[in-house]
């Protein structure tokens, strides 16, 4: 199956997307423009991006005097993406954009992440825009916003800082009122109350780059209190728009460079495509008015960008998922090629082998086709996931409001996983793509070593493995008295029933009763004592068991889907369908008891190990 | 623990190596004689191998002319390795060796596998000559071997070839009798019965560089019938000795070019230092008297080659294992030191967390730990299978009849154990290194990225993980009516007895015995039909569900030996010992049943799934 065949049967069997044109702010889209979006999509990711994807990962961005140079390249796949509207794919008609449901940017964005996840990450820009069209001024959004749409800008969003990573709380850029320089208060600037930041970033995807004429950095810093000193933990949090280059209060480039420096370039394992940056603020490279200090605007209210930042951080999340389903693809679509070419070895039989047979295609071995169907099941069951989540925030801004209120807990439940699942798994799936080419897999003459490496950085970036699996075992599924886990409940009941009326789903229907329970009760027991040490000590077995029960879940949902059109197996799409769920079932759910041991019995074994001993 | 504390604790207190030098093959040895080797090792590879890891990762081999070019470290590294007398160190003193044993061998070459797996693989150079010690005449031996170990020309492999891959019976080298050149007859050429050979070899390790004067390669070819035509299937294959230089009959370089042709070299993932070349043989690019063919001598019976080989390939299975594991422990160092000097975060408390404090090293975090004791489970687990393997190989060559023919045996059985388990297990420990670091793990300026690429081809080369599965489950436990299995059950039950006198193993030991009933039930039930097609659809499930529980037990074993020489828990080594072996049978052990499941049950979704349907 193309990605297209698959994406068409989540996108209008499986979820019914077409429904949302019943809705007001859908209601001038149908399925042909959900098509005409997908169409264009495939073609600007097989013509601009895919056959550039191993010469991004060659020609590594470089620095050159005080400028990045990026291969040519990456300039077209930039230009003819942003001409392609995806970057607004979702804004409203009268900001300029496609008022497209975000299953369908998800969709659409799969293409590009398939066909060269590194060339070019306008993610970054599309949800630095939509945070400033959620928590922004009017006038940030139009001087902003509006350039990064269009494309003429591109955005950034700047967290971790070197000695801070995922410890938020820790970070130590300062922002001071910019009170002594320009022409009007600090207060009243039209683009937002004006400070000046200090402070280095790491880790800043596109934070440098000559794409665009301009880079809208958004950055997280602290407004010391009236004795100068830094409120510790996340609350003296606030947000603030840094342009590389200033901006009059019309927008217009001023042709005045902002103080924030290029401190470095990371030179990284995959996804060398995008640059990735140690950003310096402030340092007094580019003095402002004869000043060191970065100037930025405040974003929403002293004290709240985290809350900000986090309206981004969980579209980044889904987005983080869907590229890891993608990238899995990309390895099954490029290993399902070379073993239904490469001829080797022939079928064990009863008889012994006969070598005097010619050689079988390597399809035919039944450890490549479980290597194959591994592959399929992982990254085919992580793009539905994906997919279901983006449906989930559509309803949640679109729907009724008991519904859009479910909608959004459930999301809440499932970003975690929708981070994680797709990150580990569709890691290991690229991993089977390198072994079904054997040594060949092994060469930078095959693109599967590339992917491999690419997917690596997905368990890492936008909250680590050990981050999330925090956030799922220690907030999620304890928030709002647990309802999260309830409503997650109630959906597996609800394929669970609509699995009953095919008899060959019994056997699953009744597995992923059994491991729902499971989880139920490791959740139970792990929190059983109250202490957060115990119950939080085996958070990523937890999480990857909830990741497995949650994709049992989907899998069968697809399967109800699939066989409800196609009760007979006609079709090699619906055999497909039930093959993965079978696999599924029989040799992943499984796994869920190894790991929800050790929640259950809140085992120490790890955190009780002595540091002496390692 | 260091490698050097770890490899003590095994090779004296648990394996007893000592006792090895109460055997007359061993008796010039001590302790001391073997702990000299250990420290001239140790420091050889801290000074010449682990200062050009990455420089060997970068300065990839490259052709100028029709030569390789390689820097200079790889250089110094091969003549210490060469000067080291580590390439004969198990052969006899009469041939120059150092007459180790295997054991010691193993040892003292993780040393350089943990600081650079690829800077210098001498390991086929040692194995090469010690295949001729075994099968080669005597002036092949005096010839080829003796310059071997002198480390003055090097060895090679030659099996696969580009359209065969890992099916041998499908290779096509010939091999003709080269009848009408040279002054003797082809017959009594003193080099062996001299042939030509023409055909194509694909992943040749060190297959052409400038390293030493010379290279030996081992070549299977096939000889044609009186018909002119190859033998189909294996039976026809014999080893060839195909020199890239040719020799005079004493031995000398005669200047003389052989007809062998470097035809490029493969750019990899990883394993960059060791060049990895297509070489052609006979092509005519270097003709011999006026004529294309490349020159070889027959070692042992033609039709016999392969038999010979695997005597080569044992051996280098149980390394590439070894070096697996020396891989594994490599990131679990460098992630441990990171670890241990890197703040980060807050641990949860009943209170929550106080932002007041100052940050706390990251190794107090319990999913940290998680991560570093699973990497030191997997990677000092597979250090001791490795060491366990090659004391049997003593055990095979130097032990009492039955003895000996016991170790034989259960080498046999363990063979695929032991180049497969640390092959995928010590990856993902490489994997878990990567993810201690976060961001800086996936740069390249710490050293995880390169071990996680670097150990990825140990799943691949010499035989691939599906090969190995189908070896142990469709020949290794069939084998001499399935003796291998109970020998195999007796030393498990051996472990369990021992474990009796200690009650903090009780829990332990009990699951050990379930565990192998387990696999035991398996096995049957895979065969129970008869049919190979089903009993091997499972074949790599079976071979990880072996891996763990083999695991286990060695784990058990080693707590046993901890415990009796430390009952009191006093050293920090026997706790750390007794933590492996607590986190493997609690978090590791209990997967096999997921894997055993669809062996048991002969379970065909992947073999059946149709291939329209992917």
């Amino acid at each position: 199956m193309s990605l297209r065949t698959t994406l068409d049967f989540m996108l209008y069997d499986w979820l019914d997307s077409v429904s949302l044109t019943e809705r007001a702010r859908f209601a001038e889209h149908t399925r042909e423009t959900f098509d005409a979006t997908l169409d264009m999509c495939e073609r600007i990711a097989r013509d601009r991006y895919a056959p550039f994807n191993r010469l991004v990962d060659i020609q590594e961005p470089r620095i050159e005097g005080d400028r990045v140079v990026l291969p040519e390249a990456t300039y077209l796949a930039h230009k003819a993406y942003a001409e392609s509207g995806m970057l607004s794919a979702t804004q409203s008609f009268e900001s300029g954009g496609m008022q497209l449901p975000c299953t369908m940017e998800a969709a659409a964005n799969a293409f590009f992440a398939c066909a060269s996840v590194g060339i070019n990450s306008s993610l970054l820009t599309t949800c630095n825009a939509n945070l400033l069209m959620t928590h922004g001024t009017a006038r940030q959004q139009e001087v902003f916003a509006r350039q990064e749409y269009a494309g003429h800008w591109s955005g950034t969003m700047c967290l971790s800082e070197p000695q801070a990573g995922s410890s938020l709380s820790d970070m130590t850029t300062r922002a001071l009122p910019d009170s002594n320089s320009g022409t009007v208060s600090w207060e009243q600037d039209v683009l937002g109350p004006r400070y000046r930041l200090s402070g280095n970033k790491m880790w800043i995807s596109s934070g440098d780059h000559e794409l665009t004429d301009n880079i809208v950095h958004l950055v997280l810093a602290k407004i010391p209190d009236s004795e100068g000193k830094l409120i510790a933990g996340t609350r003296g949090i606030s947000l603030f728009i840094v342009p590389k280059h200033l901006v009059s209060s019309e927008g217009e480039l001023t042709g005045v460079r902002n103080d924030v420096a290029l401190a470095g370039l990371n030179h990284k394992l995959g996804w060398r495509g995008t640059t990735n940056t140690l950003l310096n603020f402030g340092e007094g490279k580019y003095p402002v008015d004869g000043r060191a200090g970065a100037i930025g605007y405040l974003v929403g209210q002293p004290g709240k960008g985290l809350a900000c930042m986090f309206h981004m951080m969980n579209q980044v999340r889904i987005a983080v998922g869907m590229g890891a389903a993608a990238l899995g693809l990309a390895g099954y679509y490029a290993s399902l090629d070379y073993a239904r070419h490469r001829p080797q070895g022939r079928p064990h039989t009863g008889a012994g082998k006969d070598a005097a047979q010619p050689q079988v295609l390597i399809i035919e071995h039944a450890d490549v086709k479980r290597m194959l169907l591994a592959q399929k099941t992982y990254s085919e069951g992580a793009l539905a996931l994906g997919l279901y989540c983006s449906k989930l925030v559509d309803e949640q801004q679109t729907g009724e409001a008991g519904s859009a209120d479910e909608a959004r807990l459930l999301l809440e439940l499932l970003t975690p996983i929708v981070k994680s699942w797709p990150s580990e798994w569709c890691l290991e799936a690229n991993s089977l793509a390198i072994q079904v080419h054997g040594g060949y897999g092994y060469t930078r003459d095959f693109p599967v070593e590339q992917y491999w490496r690419d997917n690596r950085l997905n368990m890492i970036h936008e909250g680590a493995h050990g981050i999330q699996a925090l956030d799922l075992l220690g907030r999620k599924v304890l928030m709002e008295g647990g309802r999260g886990l309830q409503l997650l409940a109630a959906r597996i009941q609800a394929t669970m029933a609509k699995a009953a009326s095919h008899p060959q789903l019994a056997e699953f229907a009744q597995a992923l009763g059994a491991a729902a329970q499971k989880v139920s009760h490791a959740t139970q027991a792990a929190w059983s004592t109250g202490n957060p040490q115990q119950a939080l000590a085996n958070a990523v077995p937890y999480m990857q068991a909830m990741g497995h029960t949650v994709l049992a879940w989907i899998w069968l949902d697809q399967a109800c889907c699939a066989l409800a059109a196609d009760s007979g197996l006609q079709q090699t799409a619906t055999q497909g369908r039930l093959g993965c769920t079978q696999y599924f079932y029989r040799y992943e759910l499984p796994k869920i008891s190894a790991w929800l041991n050790v929640v259950t019995a809140r085992d120490m074994t790890c955190a009780d190990f002595p540091e002496g001993a390692f």
